[in-house]
């Protein structure tokens, strides 16, 4: 039916939650019609039974929904990450033509779009991975939306994309991220924040909950009023939302019924995996996605709890502990910021993309899951000077951990001696103070590896390598060639 | 000269440092000959002219390496990991015959070596990875050596491995460690072990220095006080030796004249990277390795020095400070312990390995650089429950923390407020409050990804996977087939 006229401007294969979404998403923007096909057509017809409104143009058989499609033909594969993927890309590339325009819009590993980008170049069509952030809800009424690929293919697709994305202050959160896989990685680093982010929210509860002695519902509160200030997010937001909701079975606050086992999909572990490669420390979210492990190890946590004679009191805190929690929660976040954009850079310079780092932060104000007001801050920083080494460094940002600082100092002592965990908080803190400081310690790490590996050291008063003869008279020799 | 008969019953093939003094280790034990072979044949001749006490068989050709070995063959690999080494592997296995012995001794990347192992196994020659720790050194004087490869191969190279390994207590530090890539594997470990175990030696010289207010000297006989005690080891052993050296061309002590850049070889970040994999939490270790990034960030280090107007007051401490910073030390490393220990037991599971991980505890007091009085408290933990969820429930190390836990949770405390980083105290305490505590804010994480993602979450009162409709009603749902 209707596919022997090619005349839907964008297809959609794989029509899961995500998929679906996105179609109607398209199908309800003037210009768009919408070409939809999925592996089993069952899920195809009642989509289209279900959302007459939408005139999607269905096809049993690929080859339908290919020739459904007026040129450039472009279609936004919406199937699991993975071996579907590839498959799904296969079809398409033997039917398309060059011009045409292939979307990988799943949590696709940057890598593998490199990848994907090299085989398909040759024949000429476009493969475009795409990062869509928002979930279901993003994906029906507006997601941010990082696609890579070429220059070219944006000039099709960038229209498109833009009619279907989220808004945020006039302007549509999309842009072209950089070529080939740059999309999917910053993608990537999206959801590495997010993680430090939610794990950040998470220890501001636990200490306003064990420190602060609030009940769920004051918390709510507390957070409510964040939500109006300097730290409004969407995170923020729905945490007011969760911890104001009362389980209807019991009638004790939800979170309180809720297993305290955190799961997690992958693109955490990427993030810091890659991370790693480029040498950039990402403490920040690395203790946000060990804290998610940690968690669902129940089984040392049964062991140690076993074991434990006696866990330390809560310090005493007085009514302003609130106000501190909220700045250290903010100085926090802007390290975990730092360091994801931190990536950004590196990633950029190995792989060869041109990313204007003003324009990530300016499509993250809409639609993602780390929406927020604060992202206006990171985008100005960069648009003032796009080189700044770090954002700690931004004036703003600068101002507002000096402000933050001290309750900072003590919202970390404080939960040190109260026993409440704070990976992510103290790691931010400490990786603050590794940059503030004049001299690190990192000298004795360099010395104790010349002492048992000869793996030299540079001096603090003349350039060169040298080395210590540890084992003979302990002269110093200068080391040639380094 | 000497190769027309096979008479030795061992060979190294790549004489740089390590190549050597292993062949000379090897050479200096009764019972064995040893061929020696060098892509470029005039190190070989340096080395043979050098030691003739050795009796090494030269050979400039590797025909007449291959010849110059008894059979059952066994030749050690000692070059730079990477395409040197599968080069070497080719050059032997297309002249050795099945049931000879190929040993990389190289810092392999265990993949890499459970992929060699494949590739041999087809001809019939045995391929073992092996772990050789302790540097320079321990090369010439008995390092520790973690083999992996078939058990049969272990018949004949045990004995040869034995004779070479340091000697702790009674017995040489060399055990099977199981099949294929398992020794690597646990070589990986170790130096992740190793990352963590140098950088809280360096926070707790940080925190004597700059809170304690003690000068390099006096922090010297601290370290060595510390060595007296069950802080026991080379690394404090050697941090000793290292704060009382005074450089010779300023008078100053030496580690103030070491730029606070310290360099690393990657085995720290794969050994991360591998844990994330595995889903094991190594917040010990990741932020060492994060520390040694952040201390080259020289950029990024100046800018935010530039910045920051003030920095904070150093903390007033007692003379009890020193004791309190031994404790702290000591409940962070057995935190980074029973983290590395945890990743042999996934790393185990995952790759089929049959570890015994009170012989590796066993192995790892001599020769390498972490070896330490300690780990006899971990062999015995092990030795008694080898199932011990974590090494933190074993009764010594529960007592111990516990011991420590007041002093551990005042000295990350103290660090806070006084603005040094502590990433590696930090983390370890709070790894360890995530463990004991009753309940996380894991649960807040969870429920916030019902809300943005629908990924469901799990009750505490009843079995099931449950969504609670939250852009709705906020019913809740059980979600069947989870």
């Amino acid at each position: 039916m209707g596919s022997s006229t090619a005349r839907a401007n964008i297809g959609v294969v794989g029509l899961a939650v995500m998929g679906s979404n996105l179609a109607r998403n398209l199908a309800s923007r003037e210009g768009n019609t919408v070409a939809v096909h999925n592996r089993t057509y069952a899920r195809t017809e009642q989509l289209v039974t279900e959302h007459p409104e939408a005139g999607f143009v269905p096809s049993e058989s690929i080859d339908d929904f290919v020739a459904s499609l007026a040129k450039p033909r472009t279609a936004i594969i919406m199937v699991q990450a993975g071996k579907g993927t590839d498959a799904v890309i296969d079809q398409l590339a033997e039917r398309f033509e060059p011009g045409d325009i292939i979307v990988d819009g799943g949590n696709a590993n940057f890598q593998d779009t490199i990848a994907r980008e090299q085989r398909i170049a040759p024949t000429g069509i476009h493969f475009v991975g795409a990062g869509i952030s928002g979930g279901e809800e993003g994906a029906l009424h507006g997601p941010s939306i990082m696609p890579g690929g070429s220059a070219e293919s944006y000039e099709t697709l960038g229209p498109i994309l833009a009619s279907i994305a989220a808004v945020a202050e006039g302007e549509p959160c999309v842009t072209h991220v950089g070529t080939d896989g740059a999309g999917h990685f910053v993608k990537m680093i999206h959801n590495g924040i997010e993680y430090a982010d939610m794990q950040l929210i998470a220890e501001a509860f636990d200490l306003l909950r064990t420190v602060g002695g609030l009940e769920p519902a004051a918390i709510a509160d507390v957070f409510a009023e964040w939500n109006r200030g300097p730290l409004e997010s969407y995170l923020i937001e729905i945490t007011a939302e969760v911890l104001r909701h009362v389980d209807a079975a019991t009638g004790k606050p939800f979170v309180d019924v809720v297993l305290d086992q955190a799961g997690s999909k992958g693109t955490g572990v990427w993030t810091v995996q890659n991370a790693l490669d480029l040498g950039v420390p990402v403490g920040g979210i690395a203790e946000a996605v060990f804290a998610r492990a940690v968690s669902g190890k129940q089984a040392q946590r049964e062991a140690v709890r076993r074991v434990v004679a006696s866990r330390p009191q809560p310090q005493r805190v007085d009514a302003s502990f609130a106000d501190e929690v909220a700045k250290a929660l903010y100085a926090s976040k802007v390290v975990a910021y730092a360091q994801g954009f931190d990536m950004i850079t590196a990633g950029a310079r190995k792989y060869g993309w041109d990313i204007r780092k003003d324009r990530i932060a300016k499509i993250w104000r809409g639609g993602c899951i780390i929406r927020a007001q604060f992202l206006n801050r990171i985008a100005e920083a960069y648009d003032e000077d796009p080189d700044v080494a770090t954002l700690l460094e931004a004036p703003y940002f600068a101002q507002a951990v000096a402000d933050g600082e001290r309750a900072w100092r003590r919202v970390v002592a404080t939960a040190a001696q109260s026993g409440v965990p704070v990976p992510g908080f103290g790691a931010a803190l400490s990786y603050y103070d590794s940059l503030a400081v004049e001299r690190l310690p990192a000298a004795l790490v360099q010395a104790q590896r010349d002492y048992f590996g000869a793996h030299t050291y540079q001096r603090v008063d003349r350039p060169g390598t040298f080395h210590t003869q540890w084992s003979g008279d302990r002269t110093e020799s200068e080391v040639p060639g380094h």
